[in-house]
């Protein structure tokens, strides 16, 4: 049993986290902070969690903070957070980071796409959070740098084929559609019901601050440096990413062949899914679960192969994943506390 | 740990009591059946339980399934279930129908708003399967006729006013609100997504069959023979039920005191949450979840109280409803396997 | 071809007004005002109207509005409406006023509900702007109140059957519903897309400001004073409201003798249809028109009538009613600029 | 004046047309066929047409209906239409047809993709029907294929880019997003409410039959034979393509040099709408209307464009197109009964 605190809690990650962890068996949620809604009983803001969750917000003091907790997720945003996990780190709290803040191993690539970095000494230390990928690393870090929720569909997506070497990295394209819960809560007038609802459409084409994190982590599979095309949309849902993926394949490649490639890497995996026979991810079998489905088609055509990888970008692509990266770093089980199944229809 | 049947599990009903016994520690789920899908895996079906229920859906057979299971679920239509339920009955499985053959305890209020009844001498036996009413009579029941989901929404919102006796039975209004679930998955062009979203209407205005179940049930709690208007409308979401059910104060009732009452009604149970303050009950807050939220206005104008209930149509309005009263039947916990938390947003 | 401007361009009334207005053959639109985006081009703020208007909004400046304008529509918030309405009066334009400000005769009751009124020696003057009520009165009038777009359906709904005398005045209850546009779009946290699909809730149960508009012009039709229930809903689309009236009949009444009262009051009513047979109202077959549809049913069980009407909220319920308000004002044909017919789906 | 018929009146293709035509200033809209629909009122279908569209539906009689029209649209299923087709050319109608009968100039390619064909003869002299790259031979054209709703968002992006040479051919991926009208209203259980609310899919990857109908249109503006890959997505939404298309350009090209390519092409195209500045197109905006909106980012990181381009699936992607070259080849303005604003929001 641990003793755990939410620094962010009044966004839909952090109150996805209490929603997470109210049900966690080894968990004991201690703490919620919130600059602004301190003094003010989480249910409030979230009338969901009314009888689930007894917190009050506080505010956010680290040294007090670590007085009472073990482990602490940072639900705020990027620039706020590398302000404050210095300080938990010193007084002995473990991290995952759910911003963007150490995500990014360089410091000139993060300070090319966000600001700069006030806590760069802590940027080798910091593991990137994909279990799938870096589980060894996770287990033992101190500092665990979440990823993004784009990021997550996109790679889990793609490095099975990169480190199998069947695609050329050059042609990598990433086509991806989110729901509207990825813009936050505090989002404004663009994320209102009726600007959404009903449409669909791209948005920061070309430069979405997503971009360096996937490059970094499919060029390490990859062992060549990866440029990508990365396009977010925004669909009218709340929860839920598809990502569509575009790579040319190197050689002629069976469906048989590939499907081996990916029961090979992910057979093992807790939260991965691999669809069988005809069938194809879609966000509304994986929403509310920790699970990353993935399905291709090989087009023999063209001689590129097309992934699809969905997820729910608040579970899997946010609090989930940070509750996994808990789990491996604390000795629970991995998947303790995220069985929930997802919710359909 | 007990063996447990579904009949009937190719609709919304019977996937979602598929996902909450999946969780469920007491219960093993041993058979599906759905003569439509017969030989075909549930997962295909419902590709949410994907790796989570790995069962093929059977014939219907009372004998074989009998032979398997303790505890049947029906969650076949209306006529369907009468047919098959006396078999499994006779054969020692205890029973929980979803449809509404047993709900009604008058068999002539049954054909008249229905069909003739095939197994009219188990009417007497069976029991309301509403717990905050009737959880003495369930937990020692053979068959109990799990409630209608707008039923729920409605006996719960006045129970504890008419048992109190500060409204006029004879001024009731329910204006009833559902998600397009409700409907079932089978349905035809007129819950087509086209047809549903971006509209609201009214439907079988006047004529509900769930209306003698409510008026059944109101009336047991009043002590008088009532009549209710009850209006049912679809919304563009697909779960949730929000009624908000008028009625006429027989005196000047504070908000206190009617915050009492309800209080004392419900105050223990654990799946009746009170709304405190200025909030009101919403749909999107008990997804997923077994709750039912309450709140309520008094208003001095006109001499009315305002109810307002909420539940998900296919929990606390179907399979949570359910499993709540198989829990109570088998003697476990009447929660468990039931913690889900609401999934907000 | 008269002149129009439009103050306070910049909401959804605005936008909506301008899409109308930009087809309308007897009308050049050469302003619209917005204090908050002034200088902005109207079409970077709604991109569906690029290419369709070319205005830039302005400042509010009456007396040049008033040199330009014949017609203005103040489609601002109340209170905002009445301390610049007076000046476009006494300039000489016609004006027909979105807002709350004229609707209601009673400077008391508006003070009750609303705030100390600025203009009150306008009240009288003021021509409450439902035409199917008031059209004689609204073709010469110099300030016409356009109604809200919860009382438009109600008083449409009930008006009829309390000329008749055919309900008890005292038992009238309205259930609405409302898509999110009626918020505005300068709406906050609680019309962001994720608070609000997915999810029905009541609001402003009891104490809702149109609930005055609504029994001023009741009362009058009915020629005793009345006090109503009325209760708002939020439902997860953006336009489109549908009442459900309840009132109990004072005597039976078969369904062909209320339909002849409809018949007779709304036959010629170019912007009223009426539901025949099964058939009752929904929101989404009067989407984009300025049709109110209305449909009923006895119910011999419980001597009531449940009428249910449907109008968008943004056109009959708003813009659409007051540009036919201006097309009476300025002598053309009701129906001129709109017929646009809903769209579906 | 012309008279025009409707064949396949009962999809919502064919009720579009009706919305559209009904308000046309030079057509008679006389016959509306549908076979399992015949001899009920269109308004009974189609509510919202209720006191706009008086006709009933009738059988398809393919020499009565010449009798009386002049011009037919068939907006039935592909194989239906060519099996009717030849009667009506003969009887001396010109035809709109709105399948993909004859939209494939090779009949090898179209039996590939589709069925037999069984009017091979008229496949030389049907003319594609996009205006805005064919409108001299629509002027004159006795039979016009109505393209598909994907294509024409994916060629109207594209052309000016292969016609200009800036980008490989051999690049083109077309990633397109659909509101779900799109599969028709005769859809099943793939198209419920509650599958298709809250999730987002990619469907018949690698294997729509759009494919070749845009890779034949881009080869002539390219001069070289194209094959692409086209993805199509399911959005839960009722109208509405998005289609996001990348391509590599052969050499450095700035945003203003790919703007001016664009203006020339479409400067004075009335339904093209070129995004200006940072603005993007979104299917929003076009909602309801006959435009298509195209704006672009060059990416100088990877040396590709990337395209979007949005339109209503129902109007400029079917019965609004359609409309478009009726009024080409009868004469009227092209534009006449198309000038419907977009419905935001």
């Amino acid at each position: 049993m641990i003793n755990v605190a939410i620094v962010g809690g009044s966004g839909y990650a952090g109150a996805e986290l209490a929603r997470i962890l109210s049900l966690h068996p080894e968990v004991n949620l201690v703490t919620m902070t919130s600059r602004a809604r301190k003094g003010r009983p989480v249910a409030d803001l979230f009338p969901h969690l009314t009888d689930l969750v007894s917190l009050v917000f506080e505010d956010v003091d680290p040294v007090g903070i670590a007085a009472g907790a073990d482990f602490v997720f940072t639900a705020v945003p990027h620039a706020t957070a590398m302000a404050v996990i210095p300080e938990l780190l010193a007084n002995g709290c473990r991290v995952v980071d759910l911003s963007a803040d150490f995500r990014i191993h360089s410091r000139a690539i993060y300070e090319q796409w966000y600001v700069p970095h006030t806590a760069p000494e802590l940027l080798a230390e910091a593991v990137y959070g994909l279990p799938e990928l870096h589980r060894d690393r996770i287990i033992s870090a101190r500092l665990v740098a979440n990823p993004g929720c784009y990021p997550t569909s996109i790679i889990l997506a793609m490095a099975p084929l990169l480190a199998a070497g069947v695609i050329d990295p050059a042609t990598v394209i990433a086509d991806s559609k989110s729901g509207t819960s990825g813009a936050g809560r505090g989002a404004g007038s663009a994320t209102q019901f009726c600007e959404v609802t009903d449409g669909f459409r791209a948005y920061k084409v070309g430069d979405h601050r997503h971009t360096p994190e996937i490059e970094q982590e499919l060029s390490l599979v990859a062992g060549v440096e990866m440029i990508i095309n990365f396009t977010p949309h925004l669909v009218p849902m709340s929860r839920g990413i598809l990502s569509t993926v575009y790579a040319s394949l190197v050689r002629g490649c069976s469906t048989v062949e590939i499907a081996a490639i990916y029961g090979e890497r992910y057979g093992n995996e807790a939260f991965v899914r691999l669809c069988g026979g005809d069938a194809l991810p879609a966000t509304q079998y994986v929403r509310g679960s920790n699970f990353c489905d993935i399905g291709f088609r090989v087009d023999p055509r063209t001689g590129r192969i097309i992934v699809v990888a969905a997820i729910d970008n608040l579970v899997k692509g946010a609090a989930g994943q940070a509750v996994q990266n808990m789990n491996l770093m604390a000795g629970f089980g991995e998947d303790t506390g995220l069985l929930t199944r997802p919710l359909f229809p």
